[in-house]
């Protein structure tokens, strides 16, 4: 019985050859990796110029993927597809043209907003009187949709989650965020979890919710356990259905703890609103790296799903939402 | 007796020597002129770059004034100071350290969003449920006011109105727009002027209306009368204060017509939402340019308001206004 193939919808992880190895050694034949958070557009092209050298100089480990086509192939040939997304429309620069641009350097994935209000949406760290902007916002959706790229609403907050999924006119995606009724809502902790009622509907209408370790997220978190994590992709399953959950570990390393304040304060203040710790979180010993994925997939076995829906929540599903959402709109 | 001194405190005139030359026979003696609408912060390096040229090719009739003093020092030499502002902040970039590198190139009064809701701020195109954002928005009011960059809310909707100033620590002005009581509001012609209620609180925080013969915000638009515009003053100065009011005439010319486009929509639109109409609003006959501005003093006159009176809403005001707003926060 051959593994099934893994991909894993949001990482963002510093460029370099020590990450690619871990992918080889979890067997992850897929990575949504981050190009932009705050970064501009010109910022953009040089992250993607960055990637580009990676992919020349580590042909042996990593290929770009712009197709649910190109990560099957490349997954086939034992390397790991590189997938381009944003955590942020701020590469758009407020500019539609720049979607259809972004789209064919190979960009297919973009979360509307980070944290914060921008011209497209709120955040999560904002109340629910904000959502999607009536002009940009809902302009710059119907532009991702016309060309491919995937509307996804991590980091949003609820209401921006709820007017994106009305918006758009394809199915939209949760990457990298966890059902709040099941960890416990915290503000401090996980604001950008989302609750039952958005997730069900955002699944019903074709998305998928990427459930991930990353200890912010997370019951216990550094803490949690494998055990803990499964239960939540069993209790994902039996509400949302088991073609409509996969993984998205928002995993990182290779940065200096200094990034921390570049992610959550940008540009855009002098000190971050939110206290900033001194070092970054510690993955649970189950997870240290993408090189674990192996044993995740043991310990949802161990909990009794079947080979199938293993292949799926691995990466089945990811994979059908790609091949519907990265071609031009019908 | 002297002409007291004209302050316009916005234009968009076309960069060009014909411009200055109505300002001259108007005898205007400041200009607060607009450097970005939708520009970034690079095109809008260029566009002070244009204004450095014209400077220095024109100097008989401006230059640049980047306080109180200078514009009085240029126009007691027989020109018209020119003074930098945005009519949005998307030169700003969602960057603060931008605030203090474009006041440092003279830029001392900045619109918070022109029309639309952007990371800062709602526009006039939005309803009330959108005001100033809580993180970057506040953020920006407050860089502004510790440098010196007059905060303007003409093309805001109400409520940003009120939450900017409720967030500045210093006076915030409506450099152009008029009071939507008198001249009755009309969804399609006129979003941008402003309620009775917010002018007085932005004027009883140290803060200035200026009035304009703009078409688009004038009761009978083009067919305005001189008298009406007047009358507009008077009203204002009645419930204001005659230490209030100015004049912001939003004068522009010299565009190609296909501008329009780029002022409704930017990039951010293919279409613009409203309707583009296929030429520039015509002015009144008794405002063609702002070489009209002896005129309308004479109007003022012949209302009745005294040559002091005069002399505040011509320019004093502003003046009083800019002395306080331009330096770095006590």
């Amino acid at each position: 019985m051959s593994e099934p193939l893994i991909v894993d919808c949001l990482q963002h992880p510093k460029p370099e050859r020590e990450r690619y190895m871990e992918w080889r050694a979890g067997g992850v034949g897929c990575v949504h990796v981050t190009l932009s958070i705050w970064e501009n557009a010109r910022e953009t092209l040089s992250v993607i110029g960055r990637w580009n050298r990676q992919f020349a100089e580590h042909s042996d480990l990593i290929a770009h993927a712009k197709s649910a086509d190109d990560i099957e192939a490349i997954a086939a040939s034992g390397r790991t597809a590189v997938l381009f997304g944003f955590q942020n429309t701020t590469a758009f620069e407020d500019d539609i043209d720049l979607v259809e641009v972004f789209h064919s350097l190979g960009v297919r994935i973009v979360l509307l907003t980070y944290n914060t209000q921008n011209s497209v949406a709120a955040g999560c760290w904002e109340d629910d009187s904000l959502g999607v902007t009536p002009f940009f916002g809902k302009n710059v959706i119907k532009e991702m949709n016309r060309h491919g790229i995937l509307v996804d609403i991590s980091h949003t907050n609820i209401k921006s989650g709820w007017d994106a999924l009305e918006i758009s006119e394809r199915p939209i995606a949760i990457t990298h965020a966890n059902p709040s009724e099941y960890i416990g809502f915290d503000i401090e902790l996980n604001r950008r979890n989302k609750p039952t009622d958005l997730i069900k509907a955002v699944t019903e209408a074709g998305g998928i919710i990427g459930l991930g370790m990353y200890p912010k997220i997370m019951k216990g978190g550094s803490n949690a356990t494998m055990e803990d994590f499964c239960n939540m992709v069993d209790w994902s399953a039996e509400r949302f259905g088991i073609d409509s959950i996969a993984f998205g570990t928002d995993f990182y390393d290779g940065w200096p703890v200094e990034n921390i304040t570049w992610w959550r304060a940008g540009r855009w203040a002098r000190q971050s609103p939110l206290k900033i710790p001194s070092t970054f979180s510690e993955w649970p010993d189950w997870f240290r790296s993408p090189a674990d994925f192996p044993g995740v997939l043991q310990g949802l076995r161990d909990k009794g799903f079947t080979e199938e829906d293993i292949a799926k929540i691995a990466g089945g599903n990811w994979l059908r939402l790609f091949r519907e959402s990265f071609g031009p709109q019908a």
